[in-house]
């Protein structure tokens, strides 16, 4: 005997969604001027038509695969990136994603598959652009666009990467320490406030914006200056995260 | 002609993954001592032996439903709470979600449909368990149980309430205002005490936790207290969001 405690919606099978489910990862990076997104080029064909745009690296996961080792598999194959910290943020379902015939006819013949409905659960992850990483992706189809510029991508992922930005957003107003995660271990004050006027979308007064953050203790002036610059040569700075720790109590 | 920027795993369609998709509730609630989470009873039928058990308010979504669609009307269906503001914090996918045969079989006879693997995108909500919200659940097979006191549940449901608690600490402790979404209009600091040693999982010595509270600018005294205890009847405080605000630019 059964007594099934379900809900009262009488459900049938073929009332159930229909899903393949995807991983997209979203990479913010910074290169000490500029906040850009990781995107892949993409190709395809629609109305007899070649087209060419970009998407997040992302994927459908595959049998027995489990949702963060999906992330990070796609991610190194359509990047070249390896040991990049992705972190799940949110869920997309919406049937919206799919209203693209483009999109449903491009996913059909890649993966061979009728594409129905296809939620992803989107990842994120906050890295410094450096040399080495710039190498790591060579012979890749992915290219860093600034988050200003960014063209109509695939899918709905110009919605998620809003959504991840608004989550940077609100989770650095909270923990402010998140955001020297983007910026490379030395860094000056300007590259810390051009990473605050893109991250909270709001001009600073550079000379208040150094008065502030000198006096923060977390912030260890370098004995060391900028070289070879035309202005005058600033100083760097580093993030300590224990002072921070402390300094939050 | 198409060019496939994929993956290079090679895909076939029988190794995507086959998914239905459902959705779970996890509801904290604070009835003034004790934190509490909303669980339903589930009564099926393993091994010729009829089980009870619990597990978190949740189903598989329908075709055509919105995610956020969906874990409004499963909560609804199954507890009759309306009007909870449910947030979504995390998808769960790992393969042992169904490694109990007795959850599978469950689900299938349920669901009349053949169950692989279920990915499930878990909500969250934080509410004052006061007289009117017990009067709504009533006639539903939902109850409240104490965070300390809950008992093996269904699939990962011990696992997504965890992470569910492990979110609410490290955002209280970014954001300590969302706490006060727990807690009745008027609330002694006892009270809130006593939410803060459950949250964070440590004793507060409570007169210094009384000298560090009332300072506060955003903790606003009534000129009202407790009544009929048999105690010193403890003054009674509100938190303003107003000023919440203003003291954490």
């Amino acid at each position: 005997m059964y007594i099934f405690v379900g809900t009262n919606t009488d459900i049938m099978e073929n009332e159930l969604a229909k899903i393949h489910l995807s991983v997209d990862c979203t990479v913010l990076g910074f290169d000490g001027n500029r906040l850009e997104v990781l995107l892949i080029r993409r190709t395809g064909e629609e109305g007899g038509r070649e087209f060419h745009d970009m998407k997040l690296p992302g994927s459908l996961i595959l049998d027995n695969e489990e949702l963060d080792d999906a992330a990070r598999r796609v991610l190194t194959e359509l990047t070249g990136l390896k040991n990049i910290t992705l972190q799940q943020f949110k869920a997309f379902g919406s049937m919206d994603r799919t209203k693209d015939p483009k999109d449903v006819h491009w996913l059909e013949h890649a993966q061979k598959a009728h594409v129905h409905r296809i939620v992803t659960v989107a990842y994120m992850a906050l890295v410094k652009i450096g040399r080495a990483m710039i190498r790591e992706m060579e012979g890749s189809e992915a290219l860093w666009v600034p988050v200003g510029a960014i063209p109509p991508l695939a899918f709905d992922h110009n919605e998620i990467i809003g959504e991840a930005l608004a989550h940077l957003r609100s989770s650095a107003s909270m923990d402010p320490s998140i955001l020297y995660a983007l910026l490379p271990r030395k860094f000056t004050v300007t590259q810390l406030r051009n990473l605050y006027e893109i991250v909270f979308g709001s001009k600073l007064d550079p000379a208040n914006f150094y008065k502030k953050m000198i006096q923060l203790p977390y912030l260890v002036a370098l004995d060391e200056h900028e070289k070879g610059v035309a202005h005058r040569a600033a100083r760097y700075f580093r993030f300590d995260k224990t002072i921070y720790n402390k300094s939050r109590l």
